[in-house]
């Protein structure tokens, strides 16, 4: 992710000689006026925490829809999305997602990570199948969008879950475009009312603490991935196929057994063709399975690595912000910065520790219901397919003769 | 299986001029006098049925002892053979086992398939698995000989059985090598007691029905065995690994959680591990249990591989005859027979057809038995395995918060 920078138009530089990447546009511009944009932090049971609205914001994509313009020319599809505020739906497509995911990176991206949106594909983008996935992916992302207080609060968010009619969207498009209050600047607008100024070496820790997480829990993440990948294929490939030639070659035991001219068999022959089937139907539901319980903590898995991967930029700017609060006494003895100027730039750092603390806090909880909830699903759903091929089995079995 | 064709002492050639190979000594032979060792033959409800005795002969092979001769030189190592007749054990080493093997396949190979034993084996003679695999089939093929009635009731196997001393044992060996009722001459000692005498052309479709029939049950059975080696293969490599590399996953990413300094997660750290911890034993469970269900699956189709192995050669003795009797007519008119002989042929030939037909009632009967047991054993432990499984992953379900 690349911080965008832009010189503020109704900001003064102070130090206009700083380098135009990382923090230091916000650390000494003029503090933005505090309007109704100001996203608060407050000191909750786990530390600083965003301030949440009363009702969780959530929406639905469904209906993707074949459109066309220029006569037929163009084709595309387009989603429905229902936010719970409205019930009212509003169609998008997948360019608009992105235009969105752009503004959010722009404005947002320094201290909440956005994570991208599902591959752009040029190719079999009318199938079936492709549009299911992606709408499952875009429903996934939106979901994560609205849970997010600073996000689901925002004006570019709310403009594209409830847009009144086309001259809307249009006019409010226009205005997102030109928000100022982006990069870096983003904290200009945060406001950890009422919390002591943290001391920049503790700033210091917490942003090594979170780095050291996300780095770690990315590792991990990526390695439950390839294994999952793994386990997928085998699901899929060569174990249905041994299962499958397990059932024929039961069922090809049963039809000699038939064949042999010896009276009074038929129980065994008719036994012996069950377990066959038995594997057959047991081979289908092993390949089918995977679709059933690996998949979605493959896309937890997925979600959360491109979530992660977004952590090494928002630090990255943190990091930044550090380096320049300690060189401060070096910039006060050069004459470069005021010691007042110093001061601030301590002042500001601490907010931006207290946002990067909100927002791990924020992605702490998310992750706790995030896998309890997709653990919850994979294990119910693997206890399900053990106990019903037992109950097959178990079937099969019965029809053999107790000797 | 080589047929052993040896000139009969005390019976005198009719036709001397006859090939020795294949069964023309037994077709035109003196007939045999009818001693206490004839083998009779009854028509049962499935067809001609050799005569069972009223008590199944069953034994057990057990208590593997190394011994040693030749003051140490040499080492052994001996089994103990109980049979349910005396309950009295019998020490045999394996060489004991191949001696008999040799002389039951003297003496009734060409009426009854004789399978081979379990292989030699010059290096690991002494290895406790080894020991104990071999132990295992030699049982096998035990508990196989004794449930055949021509077999059990033989003099050579109840000496080797029940043999009373040193003696004993040695007298016995010698009066067994001797016997000069082998090869197709057993069929001298095989009475169809009243049963009509069947048409050649009977005989050669009986024959060729049973043919298709064992070529056929081969095919299967080996492509079993074949798919069952797969499965043992996966089931011991692969698939637990991936079971555990799933399992080290879940704790590896619990691990990371832990480290996340976010509070009250202890619930989902510990459940995730406990999850972990799960697929680790569910790893080891798929690893172990081929020991438990496929073993036997595929220990019982090796042995009818073995028994299907035998029939090719049981039945090329028969097939031969047929050719011989088919020849009848111009072996008289180019004087080479007798029209009597080829009368008595004839009756010969129908003679070993009863045989034939006997036994394969008695192998389809085993069979029928021995695959019932194999598939109810197998597919018991398959419903247990998997019904663990299933309540494993409940346990582990069950550790997780409902959200």
């Amino acid at each position: 992710m690349k911080i965008k920078q832009q010189t503020m138009k109704n900001q003064t530089l102070w130090f206009p000689s700083f380098s135009k990447s990382g923090p230091e546009l916000y650390l000494l511009s003029k503090p933005a006026p505090k309007g109704k944009d100001r996203l608060l932090i407050y000191m909750g049971e786990v530390g600083p925490i965003w301030s949440y609205p009363e009702a969780a914001l959530d929406c639905v994509v469904a209906d993707p829809k074949k459109g066309t313009k220029m006569y037929g020319l163009k084709s595309y599809i387009e989603y429905q999305v229902s936010p719970n505020t409205t019930n009212r739906p509003v169609n998008h497509r997948y360019k608009h997602f992105d235009w969105l995911y752009e503004r959010l990176l722009d404005k947002f991206g320094s201290a909440v990570p956005i994570p991208s949106l599902p591959d752009k594909q040029v190719t079999g983008r009318f199938e079936e199948e492709f549009i299911k996935m992606r709408m499952e992916r875009l429903q996934g992302w939106m979901t994560r969008m609205c849970r997010h207080p600073v996000i689901a609060t925002s004006e570019v968010f709310q403009l594209f879950l409830s847009y009144k009619d086309e001259k809307d969207w249009k006019t409010g498009k226009r205005k997102a475009e030109k928000d100022e209050a982006v990069g870096a600047m983003i904290f200009s607008t945060i406001d950890p009312e009422g919390l002591p100024d943290l001391d920049p070496i503790d700033v210091e820790h917490k942003c090594e603490q979170f780095s050291r997480f996300t780095r770690a829990m990315d590792d991990g993440v990526k390695d439950l991935l390839t294994v999952g990948q793994e386990h997928w294929k085998r699901c899929t490939g060569p174990l249905p196929k041994e299962y499958q030639r397990i059932g024929k070659a039961f069922q090809n035991l049963s039809s000699v057994f038939n064949s042999s001219g010896y009276e009074g068999e038929a129980t065994l022959t008719d036994a012996l063709t069950q377990a066959g089937k038995t594997y057959e139907d047991i081979a289908l539901m092993v390949a089918e399975q995977p679709k059933k319980d690996l998949h979605y903590l493959m896309e937890t898995n997925n979600e959360y690595k491109g979530l992660l991967g977004c952590f090494p930029d928002t630090i990255g700017v943190h990091k930044s912000a550090i380096e320049k609060v300690k060189e401060g006494d070096k910039l006060v003895a050069t004459s470069k910065i005021t010691p007042g100027d110093k001061i601030t730039m301590a002042k500001r750092a601490s907010t931006m520790s207290y946002a990067l603390q909100a927002e791990m806090n924020h992605f702490h909880s998310n992750r706790i219901y995030d896998y309890n909830r997709v653990m919850r699903l994979y294990l119910e759903e693997q206890v399900k397919f053990y106990e019903t091929i037992a109950e097959k089995l178990k079937l099969a079995h019965s029809q053999f003769t107790a000797m």
